[in-house]
């Protein structure tokens, strides 16, 4: 479940509380929060206490994932490992690898935690990298995959529910990486189409909705419309992965 | 001139003040600052507060380039750009383009600001994707640098110091592309080095180095020799420059 603000859609000193609603109506049915530090960010430090508080609202025993993103070298590396892990204590991260091993070590060194490495995104212009066709007869995305995954089986790998065939050829390679799958919803990604691409494995995969869900209503029952959302997805993904079985 | 205080250096409470000594030594050699916002976030929000400080401090008339690293699409590039731009009010930016233009295009939306994009990194993993054969006979970097420059012209390219081949290559495919060149310094990068791999036409490039200046001095001395540090290299780069002109 995306915990992703739309600009637009909230002033700032409401932020928190729209958020609190949102989870205390998910949080049944949510597996995995994830919110991306942007929708944060973009508000500035009054912002960031917004997050501060909507982690605070989590209830224990739900990982939270941050789609962070990042990515950088050296001291700069273990400088956001240091913000992720230890100053918003997500269990888990997402990352952009194209620095290589370096970006990724820093956040490999704290044990118990996760991270998701940016393998075939969910966006049209995605292709116009990760899709290049490498001299070796693979595809850059293959490439990235299977280097990342060697890295540790700390990582997993983000692949969007827009690209079923690209998913289903990441799972052929990689039978038990752990995929992070945002696109669902509202980007256009089918559940029942993620699953049978990704494989039914239990574990195996994070499938992620945010406006979809965050959104459901636009009125004063926004919260019961997001919970209702939830159930619906997650009743879809459980019966297509039993079905896939 | 690098902003990127060393976690191990610094009380969170002393940061800004010290950051601000360092800027008011350096003003007179600096062509441009580059904080990177790592360093800031790893100590959350008083790190973030600190950043605020250090950016007030910096002469007007000095551009900002905040190295952010951000990579992510649609709203939320969009949310990565506000916060850069309308939040801390950067003049450029250094991006990573692995997911393609929707990285890089809501930036570009901002007039009269500037966006560096990663493309051979001064890192010793960064050949594991960057430098990857691709089936047109290109390397990676290259074909990102020629894809990134097409964007628009207020994208340049980040090429480390430490490659200096790979520099003079994408000089070659690129002769008028700015570039930014990190790893001068502490990283081992050579000025003139540098400056013959890259060209010596005016305005063609940003040379940065971080630690070897903001901690040229252990000691109560540590902005008078950061000064002198800055000035040196400021005059090492103006006379390779003109050496290779």
């Amino acid at each position: 479940m995306g915990l992703d603000p739309d600009f637009k859609k909230h002033r700032i000193e409401d932020l928190a509380a729209y958020n609190r609603a949102i989870i205390a109506a998910t949080a049944p049915y949510a597996a995995v929060y994830k919110p991306n530090i942007a929708f944060y960010e973009q508000h500035g430090i009054p912002g960031l206490r917004a997050l501060e508080e909507t982690l605070a609202a989590i209830p224990a025993g739900i990982p939270v994932i941050g789609d962070i993103k990042r990515g950088d070298i050296g001291s700069t590396a273990e400088a956001y490992a240091r913000a992720a892990f230890e100053i918003w204590k997500f269990d888990a991260v997402t990352l952009n690898g194209y620095q290589g091993l370096d970006t990724v070590a820093p956040f490999l060194a704290y044990e118990g935690k996760g991270a998701y490495v940016l393998c075939r995104t969910s966006n049209p212009s995605s292709r116009e990298f990760q899709e290049q066709p490498l001299a070796n007869g693979t595809l850059l995305f293959e490439h990235v995959a299977v280097t990342a995954a060697s890295w540790s089986p700390a990582v997993g790998l983000v692949v969007g529910a827009t690209a079923p065939a690209e998913l289903r050829r990441v799972r052929e390679l990689l039978p038990t990486v752990t995929l992070l799958v945002p696109g669902v919803g509202a980007q256009g990604g089918r559940p029942e189409e993620v699953v049978v691409a990704a494989g039914a494995v239990p574990g195996s995969m994070v499938v992620n909705a945010s406006r979809s869900i965050m959104y459901a209503a636009d009125g004063p029952d926004f919260a019961e419309a997001a919970g209702e959302a939830a159930r619906q997805l997650r009743d879809e993904l459980n019966a297509a992965a039993l079905a896939a079985r």
